[in-house]
């Protein structure tokens, strides 16, 4: 009987917002690094980024809380905007990281990882579009397979990285500072990760 | 049917007792750094509120084991004990830490990321007396944004305090020891959100 | 109704398989530590034992989306392989690391370590043949207290390693490659905590 009422699509247009919210702040992300100049601005416009994801966020859980039937199950919702937010919060946290370690010159471990950051918000991006038509999850979880394939492909970027460090150039303090730079631009593409994992079980869950 | 049967509340009052035990650690861990004196026996009364903790999720999954109509979806109560135990099993690692690395004085900012921890279990001692008026959801989901603020607040304190470390005036070795008191301190307070979180969701779910 | 019908048991095999696998690779880590010779092979070993998890993790997201009657919740069943994916990575992580860093000893510590990650794999394996008889939950519960018991020791290992790193015979460079490792695996049996709890929720929801 109440799937016959109308359910409230207003989420999947959070979910895109959300989506291309984030999208913006990986480009941004990634510009930093591929054009290393007004630094300060450039961090700040990513935090500004971050907390117009915050507000998103926000509405989402307003919308549930008001809504009586949801497109897809309630805690799904919920758990999606709360993944899709740890990403973007991480990508402002590489940036701050790099604006408060007073970083001189990006690397090209750090451009490579952004990149992949970069390109797995494009994918979330297409697989918040594909949520619309839930019935169609093998094209969603072809999406989550890149996903996955895209965050192996950061570790593999951070473990190169990381043993880069110790090539005798770096003082002890450059390499925590980098080891921590990298580490928290990976923990971002883990994130989408998570968000594939959401996305999964909600397809399997309506399969 | 069910709807009319009663509930086992008992859950309710280990919901308390968890965030009342939490609070201790908390503020045990508040008064290591503000009053830094026999810290030997102060991080043993830690770990000691640990393992109070510890007797405490076990005795919720017991009871869950062991009962027919639980008051909340069982998973989810399941999910918050053990969000709740990941709080203290960090604030006792954190206390570990500043033992075990013979720090021997504590500084201004391990001390605010402290309270910033322990506002946050006032906060969910609160959260957790709210769950057994769940239909009055609007107040919890308050009480959720505090906890959400509060994390902000604790990112922000913990980057600066990072890049605090690189001033010249510390050894590669303090950096490396403080960077992860900081960061173990930090991840507490993220745990606190991740009670938010499942908070959040058990309300949403209810709404 | 739908009580009555078969329902896919395959799901078993794979958990089983995913839980060999595990402990294959467990065991692959502790000899790389134990007999610390031919390191890149045995390295590389861990690397396909990892892939080889990777294509157990895909078939049974495959399988779930192909099966109308699961035996578990669906959603159980991926948060359970995803989980035990997380291990594997780690494990593989740790692997990599001590190839990369160049590291030219294992320590005691590292092998104490592996030790306990071997551990938690095999109650891991047993959980998961324990699966099959769900109604049995009592045993699964007090295989899941095992795992937390072995996190607790894997905890209480990593921070007396850490601590030994800094009694003034390591460079600070030596240092943070350790403490890496050390972390790694520590994550690792972090994660095998994970699988227990999600086979407690499991256990929990068929009371």
């Amino acid at each position: 009987m109440l799937g016959l009422l109308p359910r409230e699509k207003g989420f999947f247009d959070l979910f895109e917002r959300a989506a291309a919210n984030l999208r913006v702040g990986t480009r941004a992300m990634a510009d930093l690094l591929d054009r290393f100049e007004d630094v300060p601005a450039k961090v700040e416009k990513i935090k500004a980024i971050e907390h117009a994801g915050d507000e998103i966020t926000h509405q989402a859980i307003e919308k549930l809380n008001k809504t009586f039937l949801t497109p897809l199950d309630r805690e799904d919702i919920h758990e999606l905007v709360c993944r899709l937010d740890d990403v973007l919060d991480l990508t402002d946290g590489a940036a701050s990281r790099i604006l408060l370690y007073k970083i001189d010159a990006p690397t090209e471990a750090a451009r490579a990882l952004a990149g992949v950051l970069e390109r797995s918000a494009e994918i979330i991006e297409r697989a918040m579009k594909g949520l619309r038509e839930i019935k169609k999850g093998e094209n969603l979880l072809k999406l989550c397979i890149d996903l996955h394939t895209l965050e192996n492909e950061g570790d593999r970027i951070e473990r190169q990285a990381l043993a880069g460090l110790f090539d005798g150039t770096l003082s002890p303090y450059d390499v925590i500072k980098w080891k921590d730079i990298y580490e928290t631009l990976e923990a971002a593409t883990d994130r989408c990760e998570d968000v594939a994992n959401v996305v999964e079980g909600i397809v399997l869950k309506n399969a």
